[in-house]
C-alpha cells in the first residue's frame, strides 16, 4: 500500500511508521518528513495532495490544543484546538477522501481525555469528542469502500515525563501498542470505529 | 431560579419552559424571545449577558447543522455545525460562566446523531460529540459550585414528520420527557452528565 502518514516524525507517528516498513511511506509534517503540510489551512491540505496523488491509507498523528482551566478559558483560547485537532483531522478526511483509492482507508487521532477527563483538558475533550463522533456517522455515507477509523491513545509512557503532572494516576501505554491499533485500522476492514488504546 | 433559555421558543426550548412555570425565566432567540443573541457571534453573547446579567442556570436549545453526505460535504459545509452547534454552546458556557451565581448551572443540547447516526449527519454529529467531550471535562474545572450538563434527545414526535426520511427505524420521543432532563440538569445536583432522552 502506499500510506500518507500526517505526523510521521511524532511520538506516536514514528511508532506507526515502524509498523508499517513493508509500504511505501509519505510521511509529512508541518517542518519535517517528505511533504510539507499545516492541518489547520485548508488550502496547506490540498496542496499536499496535489503533490502526493493517489494513495491507499490517510493517517494522521498530529493535533494541538491548548491547556486551559475552563474559568480562564477564553472562545480564542479554544480555537487553538478547533483549528488543529478537530477541523484540522476532519478536512485532511473531507479533501483526502478524494484522493483515496476504492477500499482506501483514513485514520485520524483522538485521545483519553474524552473519556478520562484532566484539569484544563476540555477544549482538547471537545476536539476528540467531535472526532470520534464524526468517525463514526462519516463511516455509514461512504459507497466506495472507503472506511474511516480513529485511535484514541492513553498517555504515551514515552511521553509521560513532560505531561506526568496533569496524568496522575493515569497508567500510560507503550507507542508501540497504540501503533497496533493504526495497523488494525489500516491494514483491517473495521469502519466506524474508535480503537481506544486505554 | 433566575433562568436564561436561549432558543425558549423553539420546539424543545417551549418544552422546558412548561416545565419551569415557576421560576423567573429570560427567552432568548435570533429574532424570538425577550432579548435577542445570535450564539454564532461572541460579541453578541456578551451583549446579551451584560442586558441580562446574573442568573441561576443557563440553557440552550438551539443550534443548526448542514446536512450533507461526507462525499459532497466540503469544509465550509461543516462550518455550518462548528459555528452554531458547537462553537455556540461552547461560547455561551465560556462567557456565561461570568455571569451564573454560585452553585448555578449550565445546560446545552447534543443529539442521538452522534450515538446512532443517519446519512449526511457527520457534521451535527460532530458537533455533538465535540459538546459532550467538552461538558464532562469542563464539569470539573470549575470550583465556585458551577455545573454544566448537557441533553441528548432522540428524534421527536413534534418534529418526526419533517424528518422522518432521515430517522428510520427510530422511535421518536415527546418533547415533554425530553424536558424532564433539563430539569434534572437545573434543579439537580449532578455535573458533567450527557442526558440522553433515547
Ligand atoms: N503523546 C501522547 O501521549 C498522546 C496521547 C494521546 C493523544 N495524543 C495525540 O496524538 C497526536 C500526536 O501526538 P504526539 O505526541 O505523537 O505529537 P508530537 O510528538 O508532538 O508530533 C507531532 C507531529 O505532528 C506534526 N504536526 C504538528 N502540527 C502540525 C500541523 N498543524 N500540520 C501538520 N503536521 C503537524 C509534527 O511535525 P513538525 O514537527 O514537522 O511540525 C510532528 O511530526 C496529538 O494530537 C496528540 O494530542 C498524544
Ligand atoms: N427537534 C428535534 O427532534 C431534536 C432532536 C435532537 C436534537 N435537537 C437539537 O436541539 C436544538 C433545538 O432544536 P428544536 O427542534 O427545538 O429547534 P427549533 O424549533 O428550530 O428552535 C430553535 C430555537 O433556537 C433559536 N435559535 C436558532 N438559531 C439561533 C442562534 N444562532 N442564536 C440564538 N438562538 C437561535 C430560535 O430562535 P429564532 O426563531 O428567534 O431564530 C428558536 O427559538 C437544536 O440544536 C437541534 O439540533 C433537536
Amino acid at each position: 500500500m502506499r500510506i500518507l502518514v500526517v505526523g510521521g516524525k511524532g511520538t506516536i507517528g514514528q511508532a506507526v511508521v515502524e509498523k508499517l516498513h513493508e509500504h511505501e511511506l509519505i510521511i509529512a509534517g508541518r517542518t519535517s518528513g517528505d511533504v510539507q503540510v499545516d492541518l489547520t489551512s485548508v488550502s496547506s491540505i490540498e496542496m499536499m495532495f496535489k503533490k502526493v496523488g493517489y494513495v491507499d491509507a490517510i493517517v494522521n498523528a498530529s493535533g494541538t490544543a491548548k491547556i486551559q482551566l475552563v474559568e480562564k478559558m477564553t472562545p480564542e483560547d479554544n480555537l487553538v484546538a478547533v483549528q488543529s485537532k478537530l477541523l484540522g483531522q476532519i478536512n485532511l478526511a473531507l479533501i483526502g477522501q478524494k484522493y483515496l483509492h476504492r477500499g482506501g482507508s483514513i485514520t485520524l487521532t483522538t485521545g483519553i481525555m474524552k473519556d478520562d477527563p484532566i484539569p484544563g483538558g476540555a477544549s482538547a475533550a471537545m476536539a476528540n469528542g467531535g472526532v470520534s463522533a464524526f468517525v463514526k456517522s462519516a463511516a455509514i455515507d461512504f459507497t466506495q469502500g472507503i472506511r474511516i477509523n480513529c485511535v484514541s491513545p492513553n498517555v504515551l509512557i514515552e511521553s509521560y515525563e513532560k505531561h506526568k503532572d496533569s496524568f496522575k494516576g493515569f497508567v500510560p501505554v507503550p507507542a508501540e501498542r497504540v501503533a497496533m491499533a493504526y495497523v488494525k485500522s489500516i491494514e483491517g476492514k473495521q469502519t466506524g470505529q474508535e480503537y481506544q488504546v486505554y
